[in-house]
């Protein structure tokens, strides 16, 4: 099985720690596949910017439709997850998505904690379905950046507001976005609920999905479209739009 | 692996049926272990039959807490879901829980089709906090006994409730109750969108859960209880009501 | 008229200051018969009692069936209020159900008042289908044994939790759970909204829809059951379940 | 104990119907107090004239504040309930609103039979926040008039409107307006979920709740208004909007 | 084109103000007529208030039914909204209503600002359907009274309320009832977010939807009356619901 | 005042056509600037070409950047509404949104009719935040080919999905796509309701917000991005997301 790991940064080397921790959550003779896009913002940190890096990680996708059999989205806001399934002939799972999904069926409500703003996870989640579900999102004051520094610090602020999710009625926990990813098994032990890394879920939900083999939609709003015109885009994306 | 496939029901033949089932779904090395409750309803087919199961499958529970890596609840009614995660020191999913988040992770919206009555199902969804991504529910004018009998019958009015729900909107469909479960390879090729059977998707998602090694949740709602009496149940739950 | 007052705990002690809670608040001439199960937890504390406690709430009603008018579940979490309603001929009202929905007739928006955790509240009222009637809840940091020792303290507290709910927009407060059941007098004057007792108002209830002699439910998900075949229930449940 | 049945419409054989289904339901002992607005529509039957009506019966309330124990508004939209409770020292309650609750506390969701548009009722319905305990509405098409010349077509097709509630999944179904008032006998025997009458039903909770004797809110948007100005009032309503 | 702005209160000095900043914000060659009702409360500050103004609003509405092209309404809960659109012939915008709406075009959520409590505020915005895209409001702890002899202590005050509400998620701020009105110039500069004023969205979008000409509804919940009678109300009003 | 009317496909017929209208509907002294996107699909017809359209109207939009007063987005879809207001100094619209809140003032419930599928449209409008104030979705099985030989067929069709909507409760009707656009003064006399056009009420909203002069979103996920390096983006655009 080839699960494609894409990034929708075009930073590489977010990429790269992405496909580490896939390898290190896949099961045995899984392969994973490192995508990253050719245009498009190097983080994206905005909805302008996850707007905009739609198009690339679709053209990215294209890139890889037939020759893979599942998708995970590794980025934190799932970014042209509908759009990605309407597109590929395989499952798709976003990160963050399959990291709800999994808390979901840890507990009753879930909490999600991130670096900086929330704003933009309440409305992923909101958008999943899921609001009645979630007990509360906190934003912890920390940068990615100074956890390179102080990843004890990190740490620390990380855990203060897993027990401040767990005090407003979360049962699990969603570590949100990239810079948190690695930072499962320092936080687990003192953790009072289990803690959910979107990579790991994201691709123990993929291999879950591929293994049922499902069938492609093909009818209704996410039926494969055919016979599209368009202009400017890539041959390997116009030629998908045209059903080829 | 050890996965409790849990029966809610008495029936022991429902319970072997849903044994084999999960066989065939689980990953290499994975024991499935069938386990039917000591008393109850013979087939919950009401929301009192449903109440008072969820005893017996408490009961039945607490047999086999510490001796199995993952719980899935072979009832579509996902009978007692939360008191067995509070109950149970690992994984625990519903059977149609499953169906349902693995038909999220696929489409849209997901439809539900089954023999009989769809409110408790309605109900399931509304609780699981689903009703949002449900494009609705259909109940076939068929039952179990004349399925036997009429088999192609069966197929051809499960297709038909499918063929309702993707024109309701539906991305995916969600096989309700035993009673389909074996019809998914039948239904495949006519359907327009994929289909999910419950017990497949609960073994899948109960083996990805197993594998993260969630921990317990500590605190909150869902936290073991401890020091709790109680008043003839069997020695198993009323030990684990202690926190023995 | 006689209505039977169903204590959800094997506590008796619980049973009899229930019983005469509401024979306090009967109508003359009302006759209140007090009933606790045979078996199942001494006192419900959280999810995995309250479902354990569903069986024996049903088994001790079924005990009852035909000769009593109306029950009051006399259980702050209602437990199995839908079952019951199925399974009696005669109304069922819930004692936190009955002061909610009498709290609404009242003032626009409610709070709930307690000691201890809120959440296994906040989910009844959601199932009650009154979220958005539902100001807060509070949950005092007070026990009811503490209250034996400190009878002032805890009316302190509950007071303060009152003003904190009043002022978030609350018209009237419900006193939450068994432990708060007789301080209404000593709150009343201090209260700047009205305060609603559970078993008060799940008598006023009972009595109003006994009145009314309501026809029973004959078709849909609350219609009784028949000839459903069960294994290790007690003779009246199971006869019950064969529509004997 | 004294209840004033109040009427929204300025016909006064309306009210004199809605006091005598009042007497016929209440408790021995309790006086029905009938009142008709001194001006407003004939008969509400829009919400441009509901919106007007709510100047003429809380007119009316005025003149019997403090002069009766409790209100019943006998009039299908519950004109201008909240207002209601905030002028009159006692409790008030809504015939539509007394009976969807009633409704509520027999069955999980609850149906709504009328003649006529069914759209302002929607709106009840959710302004009371019970959305989600509804199952549906059905409009007759049929006319008090027609009533009057045809008593058992209107019987047979109330009938038919109920049918297809319970087919849409109502435990119990609430006859909603005056003219469906008296029908309750005649399709009693006949329907297979119990009837809710508004008049009978609010009658029952403005007793059940006066005898409570609850305090009045004090604090908050329904607290009593004081010192409060107005102009070409009634001396009744202006002495209570100054708070004398 | 002539625009109705419609007081509520009957106090004249109100309506003043609100003319003279309809007609800063007005188009070239439109008129502002202003009106106040005969009877009613001086100034609405209450539930109970509102429900009174409500027919006092209707009667001032129905002295220039076909003699305006739109109507304002000049108070801050959109006294009568809906009544109104049903009575009159030509648009009829609510002044907090149209600066919700475009707020909405501004940013994904706003927030409100207003002297004093908010929960009227909550429930007007609720049954504008706006609940979903309201990030939060605030009640700031000053008065009119206080605005005149410390009215940089009020735009300090407001734009505290304002930077809380920023800090909440809203990317627009409503500047709420008639109190907060003028400040929106000295508010500008300091406000990370635009600020929308009643009565200038108000007139701005009563000029849009009369530009375009709609044709009035005439079907459903909305469309005129016609055949009513009615007992006590003035000339034009009864006229009106006679359909004349 | 300048606005432009940014089209989201690229086939420069359909810009054309919106130019038209929207010119038609300005106000005198605005002028109309029409915009096509260098890339993307030539006509959008489903979520996948929308998600890809994102950049290419975000890329179109950052040409003018500072140059117009205010933006309209030319496409039934709004495509990336909000990240176009992140993107641009001055108010947009989206068209579809813009007809939806006129709609909203001039009734309770609106509906909305086009040619096809619905889906996408019932999202948009849940995306507003609007599903409660929709009444209803009807999906003409028409085509804009069919249109051109068959205008008098188009016209019936899209009248009796107005009947439909009415019927089901709307109070004003939105026309929905391109392809109606033409339509309303054909359809007017019929219609019991009033119907929204979205590039008329796209451009009447654009011009009510620009005279507001609305000061900019300088904070929160709406606030303007800057210091963000991409690749492979157009110069104007990389420009904007590095805030120069």
């Amino acid at each position: 099985m080839r699960i494609l790991v894409a990034n929708a940064n075009t930073t590489e080397a977010i990429t790269r720690l992405c496909a580490d921790a896939a390898r290190a959550a896949a099961s045995p003779g899984v392969e994973i596949v490192p995508g990253t896009p050719r245009f498009g913002p190097a983080v994206i940190s905005s909805g302008l910017e996850n707007a905009i890096a739609a198009h690339g990680i679709l053209d990215l996708l294209a890139e890889h439709a037939g020759q893979v059999d599942a998708v995970v989205l590794a980025v934190s806001l799932d970014t042209a997850l509908e759009a990605a399934r309407q597109l590929m002939p395989c499952p798709v799972v976003g990160m963050t998505e399959a990291a709800c999904f999994a808390a979901c069926m840890l507990g009753n409500r879930f909490g999600l904690v991130t670096f900086g703003g929330t704003e933009s996870y309440r409305r992923l989640i909101d958008s999943h379905g899921l609001t009645s579900r979630c007990a509360g999102l906190v934003g912890v004051d920390f940068t990615p950046q100074r956890t390179l520094v102080d990843p004890e610090g990190a740490v620390r602020a990380v855990g203060e507001g897993i027990a401040r999710l767990v005090a407003g009625g979360a049962d699990a926990v969603v570590l949100g976005g990239a810079a948190l990813a690695g930072m499962e098994p320092a936080l687990r032990e003192a953790s009072p609920v289990p803690l959910l890394d979107g990579i790991t879920c994201g691709v123990r939900m993929a291999e879950a999905l591929a293994r049922m083999k499902p069938a492609r939609t093909r009818q209704g709003p996410l039926a494969p479209v055919r016979d599209r015109e368009s202009l400017g885009l890539s041959p390997a994306l116009s030629a998908l739009l045209r059903g080829a």
